[in-house]
C-alpha cells in the first residue's frame, strides 16, 4: 500500500429523500440503511482502509455530526475528522481537507468520495481507484469515475466521454467531452443508447499539485480564503480561521466550481455495481427482494397480498399490512410513511410540508 | 323513574374485529372507540342513569376486566358489578343477574343491553326502553328490540314480526315469528323489502318472573345451578359458588337457549339510529368524515390524495400518508394494521395468524 495515498470522505450531506428514517440529526451516510449491520459511512470507510493507509482516510462532516462520526468509527485519530462549521457545498470541503494533506504530504495523490453510495463489487472498485491514483501520478489530471450505465436513468448527471487514447493500454481511461445534468427521459435514452455517456458517480481522483493548481485557476476566491490562512490549519487555531474561511467562501460544488471548466479532466469508465442511493426506489433496486418482490425489514412483519414494496419498520413493531403494491411504508423514531413508490419523489413536498406545519423537529 | 326498573349490561365481549386497537386485556368495550372522550361503557352507563335508578344498574364482566370497570366508572358500587369467573355466553351472565337482581326485588323490571353498542339517539331510545318495561310489566312476555332496517346488511341477525297487533294503541310491539340468523346478500335483500323484518339489536326488556320462569322452562341446566346456590348469592361466599356454577354450565347464548324456543316473545320495533359497531366499517358509516371522506383521528396525520380510509393513529404519532383509497390504517400500543376497509373481514384471519405465529401477547 503506498503512503501517498489519502482519501477524503465527504459525509456533510443532509439529503431527505429517505425521511423519515434519515433526519437532520442523522443523515442518511449515518443509517444501515441497508440492513448489513453497519451504516453506509462505516462500509464506505472499510472500504478504503484496503485502498489506502488508514490515518490518511480525511472524513469531512458538519460540525453537528462529529460526535455521530466518533461514534461509529471510534478508533478515528482526532486529525483524521475534519469539522464543517457551515454547509458550503463540495469545494470548500475539498479545499480544507487538501490544506490538510498538504500539511503531511505535498505529493500525495488522492480520492474524492461520497459517504453514503453502494458499492457491489468491492475488489473490482479498488483496482478502477488504484489503478485510478497511479494515472494521476506525477501530472495534474483531474479524474473522475464514470459508471457505465446498465439503464435508461433520469436520476443521475452524465460524463460525455470524448474518443482519443488516454493510456495506450488501456481504453477505459478517455478525455471529458462535457459534464450533464440529470436528463429527462427521451434524453437519458439517447445517452444510454449512445454507448459515449457514463454516470457521474462523484468519486475523483488527483494529485494533491493537481488540485491545488485548478483551484487557483478556477476558484481563485476560495484557493485564497485557504491559502492566506495556511499556516493555521492543522493547529489549535484552526477552528476560528476555519469558521472565519466558511463565512466568507461561496456555496460551490467541485462539479460546478472546477471540473466544468477545467481542460484535464479525465474519466475512468468503470463498472462495479453502484448507486447512489438516492431514493427509496434505489434501495429497493439493489436489495434482495421476498418472493412477492418486497423487501421488507423489520422482524415482526406480516405482508398478506402486497407486492413490489418496501416496509421499513422499527424491529419491536408487530405490523400486519395487506393489499398493498407498489407501496412504501417507513416507520422511523414514531414518524410513519405510508406512499407510493412511484410517488416518492414527492417525499420531497411532503417534508417541506411537515417543516412548514409541524415544525422543524421532525425533519 | 320507577324503583323497579333495573338494568344490566353485558360487558364481557372480547371481540377481535377491532384489532388492534382492541385487545384482550382492553376490548371494544372499553375503548373510546367514537373519539368521544368517553368508553363505549361509559356511554351506555349513562344512557341507563336516565333510566332506572343508578344503583340498579349491574355491569357484567369478566373478572380479569373488574379493574377496568372501576377505573372507568370509579362511583360504581361494589354490589353494582358482577364478574364472571369464566366466559360462558349469555345466557349465564343473564341468569346470574337475575338472581343478583331477585335479591332486592322480586317484582324487578329488566333491561338488558350491550355495552358496545351505538345509540344515535338517546331520548328516542329511553322513549323505547320505557315503554318496553311498562309492556312486560305484571306478565312473563319476552320482549325484544328491533331496529327498523335502513339498509340491505348482512352482518346482523333478524327478527320476523308475525302480523297481529298486541297492544291496541301501539302497533310497534308485534309477535316474533321468528329468529334468523346473518343472511347472505339475496336474503338481506328480501328481509329489507319484506318490512317484516327487524335487526337483532340484543336489547331484552322482561320481568325477572318472566324471566325466571323462561329459564326453567327452556334451560332447566342453567337454572337449576343458579337457584340451588340462591342462598349465597349476594353473600360473602358468593365468589367460590358462582366460579362452580360456572364450570358447570355450558356455553349458551340467551338467543339460542331462550328466545328461539319460546312463545311469549314479543319484539317493539324501534328506531333511533343505533348500530352493533361490530366493524371498522360500521363506525365509518356512523362517524363524520373529512371532504375526502376520510375518518381520521391522530393530532399529527398529513394525508396527500387519500380517500374513502380510516385512519386512527397514537395523538403523538406524525404520519405522512399519501394515495390510499378506502383504506384502514391503524396504530395501537405499538401494533400497526394496514388494511384494505373492503377487506376487513379478514382482520380475523390477521389476528388468528398473529396469534399463532407471534404469540397471544399481541392479541
Amino acid at each position: 500500500m503506498n503512503n501517498d495515498y489519502y482519501c477524503i470522505i465527504m459525509a456533510g450531506g443532509v439529503g431527505s429523500r429517505f425521511w423519515p428514517m434519515s433526519r437532520n440529526s442523522r443523515p442518511k451516510q449515518f443509517l444501515d440503511i441497508l440492513g448489513t449491520g453497519k451504516t453506509l459511512l462505516q462500509m464506505t470507510y472499510e472500504r478504503f482502509v484496503g485502498i489506502c493507509p488508514e490515518e490518511n482516510i480525511l472524513i469531512v462532516t458538519s460540525r453537528d455530526h462529529g460526535d455521530l462520526v466518533r461514534e461509529q468509527l471510534p478508533d478515528l485519530l482526532d486529525e483524521q475528522l475534519l469539522l464543517e462549521p457551515m454547509r458550503k457545498n463540495t469545494a470548500p470541503c475539498i479545499a480544507y481537507a487538501n490544506y490538510r494533506i498538504k500539511k503531511r504530504d505535498p505529493e500525495a495523490l488522492i480520492v474524492v468520495a461520497p459517504s453514503d453510495h453502494l458499492i457491489l463489487r468491492e475488489e473490482e472498485f479498488k483496482q478502477a481507484i488504484l489503478k485510478g491514483l497511479e494515472f494521476v501520478r506525477g501530472g495534474e489530471a483531474l479524474l473522475t469515475l464514470g459508471i457505465k450505465p446498465s439503464r435508461i436513468e433520469t436520476g443521475y448527471g452524465y460524463i460525455q466521454a470524448a474518443n482519443g487514447q488516454v493510456v495506450a493500454s488501456d481504453p477505459d481511461f478517455r478525455p471529458v467531452k462535457t459534464f450533464t445534468e440529470k436528463p429527462d427521459y427521451d434524453l437519458a435514452k439517447v445517452f444510454f443508447e449512445s454507448g459515449e455517456f457514463y454516470w457521474n458517480s462523484g468519486l475523483f481522483i488527483w494529485s494533491l499539485k493537481g488540485i491545488l493548481h485548478a483551484y487557483a485557476k478556477y476558484l481563485p476566491e476560495v484557493e485564497h480564503l485557504f491559502s492566506e490562512k495556511e499556516r493555521f490549519i492543522g493547529t489549535r487555531e484552526e477552528e476560528k480561521h476555519i469558521i472565519e474561511i466558511y463565512r466568507n467562501s461561496g456555496n460551490i460544488s467541485i462539479d460546478y466550481g472546477v471540473m466544468e471548466k477545467a481542460e484535464n479532466v479525465y474519466v475512468l469508465c468503470a463498472e462495479f455495481g453502484w448507486s447512489d442511493l438516492g431514493t427509496w426506489g434505489s434501495l429497493y433496486e439493489y436489495l434482495s427482494k421476498d418472493r412477492n418482490n418486497n423487501l421488507v425489514s423489520g422482524d415482526q412483519v406480516m405482508l398478506y397480498d402486497v407486492k413490489g414494496s418496501i416496509v421499513k419498520l422499527p424491529k419491536d413493531k408487530l405490523a400486519v399490512i395487506q393489499g398493498l403494491e407498489n407501496y412504501i411504508v417507513i416507520e422511523s423514531d414514531n414518524i410513519l410513511l405510508i406512499c407510493r413508490k412511484d410517488d416518492e419523489q414527492k417525499i420531497k413536498q411532503f417534508v417541506n410540508d411537515v417543516r412548514i406545519e409541524k415544525g422543524e423537529q421532525y425533519i
